[in-house]
């Protein structure tokens, strides 16, 4: 399993050279997904890499560490992804499509800026494959919110709206996209439901809620959630037997895109399923 | 041996954390001997910890993204040591005695600066007791230069003058902790003689040189070699049967005392030896 040489006498280990590249992450509350599911993949294909979670609080110099320092990557979390932009040098389109950042690769001095969230919701939508013209709910309307929000526009859901309690962030974020803003479902029916809030997530203040109504989850074909602790929400149980896009999924997707922006390798789809099953253990 | 633990599934090496605290270096020419030093040490004790060798051509930006990412502590090498000070918060005795600064404490985003050459200089003369009314040559005027002139100034070998060909800088060297220059040795016929320059570094362009003439050597009592590669350099092997202290001691004990900076735990003695071979290897 581990691909890196200790040489005689070495401790198992942590071995680590002059050359190994650091990949970090920046956000304000680091969790342990990131720096498992990095480190296990390091370890997994042999890449001589090491990854460690920070916090910050003066961004622009952690930044600017970055880029002096030659740290190859860094994952960006809440609640730098807006404020990041003015920091870097290239906006790639995943990242400008949203205005948001959540992935910086540092070639040379220059940090390009991505946001694998938005890919990951892309692709996720384009596998699953369900019709272009179901009708589509979103509930919430915060970073992640825009990132799957761009998807769906970008994937052909022209049917879609957004349910936000505000409505200034919800009706921006709905207009941006050439959706539509309602304070809340009503008597709606979608045919998908999309779930962006933190309802139904592991230890927050409605764990065991659902962001939708019992009736139009029964009515709806199929459902997607960002929630990704814990893989089952209340929300994707709800849809056993339906197509269901996982917050389990997402995350996995985005970090190994993460992954393959840092070093340049793609992980098998066996692979990445170990190092997010290892990450959330 | 390895004291991290993995989890179910875990590989091996590079178990890392989100608390993981991380410890760098910055220098012109990174080595491998103090990643090596650190991570063999890290392991042995079960410290969270990991080593990182870095360079950088901004040393402003990467010392404010020592500071902003909580960065725990950083050697600093060759160019690196004097430029620095400007840039950290606390200068301590070490650092402030001899203008130079070669290790970095992060305390809270405090940058504390010390200098544990001069430390492990200045204990490994304790530690030898060589007499106290030795005459003593130190050859050279470069960075460990200062840090053994001001170690045997604080140490109390008042009968002490520095040799070196470059007036400028050697004579400025030798009034600053109250000795005197001379541009060589002459018929001098030290107690003690002290080495700082190259001369004797393997793969250097005098790598089997002696930086004392034969009849000096004869006729002095022990010496001193900064050149730490190999450990037994040609002026420490001419010295066989004699008290010495060598290049490969200064450099272990400093790192030891930086690796205490960093950890808040001493190792044993062994420990040091240990991870000073490993490190070499």
């Amino acid at each position: 399993m581990t691909s890196t040489t200790a040489g005689a006498g070495a401790p198992d280990a942590r071995v680590l050279r002059r050359d190994t590249q650091l990949c970090i992450s920046l956000s304000g509350r680091p969790s342990n997904i990131g720096t498992k599911f990095h480190n296990y993949l390091y370890n997994e294909l042999g890449i001589d890499f090491v990854y460690k979670a920070f916090s910050t609080a003066d961004l622009p110099a952690a930044v600017a560490g970055i880029r002096a320092l030659g740290i190859r990557g860094a994952g960006i979390s809440m609640p730098f992804k807006e404020d990041v932009i003015e920091l870097v040098d290239v906006m790639h389109d995943s990242a400008a499509a949203i205005d948001s950042v959540n992935t910086i690769v540092n070639e040379d001095g220059i940090l390009h800026a991505y946001n694998t969230d938005y890919q990951a919701a892309a692709n996720l939508l384009r596998e699953r494959a369900l019709p272009r013209d179901y009708s589509v709910v979103v509930s919430g309307s915060g970073g992640m919110a825009k990132a799957v929000v761009a998807a769906l526009r970008d994937e052909g859901y022209t049917d879609t709206a957004v349910i936000a309690r505000n409505e200034q962030t919800g009706r921006a974020l709905a207009e941006r996209y050439g959706f539509t803003w309602q304070p809340e479902l009503g008597a709606a029916r979608p045919d998908l439901l999309v779930n962006t809030t933190p309802v139904g997530m592991a230890g927050g203040p409605d764990a065991d809620g659902l962001p939708f109504p019992p009736a139009a989850i029964d009515e709806a074909k199929a459902a997607f959630d960002v929630v990704a602790m814990p893989a089952r929400t209340p929300l994707i149980s709800a849809f056993d037997g339906r197509p269901v896009i996982t917050g389990a999924q997402v995350i996995a997707l985005q970090a190994a895109e993460q992954f393959v922006l840092y070093t340049g390798v793609r992980p098998s789809d066996a692979q990445i399923t170990a190092a997010s099953e290892f990450s959330r253990s």
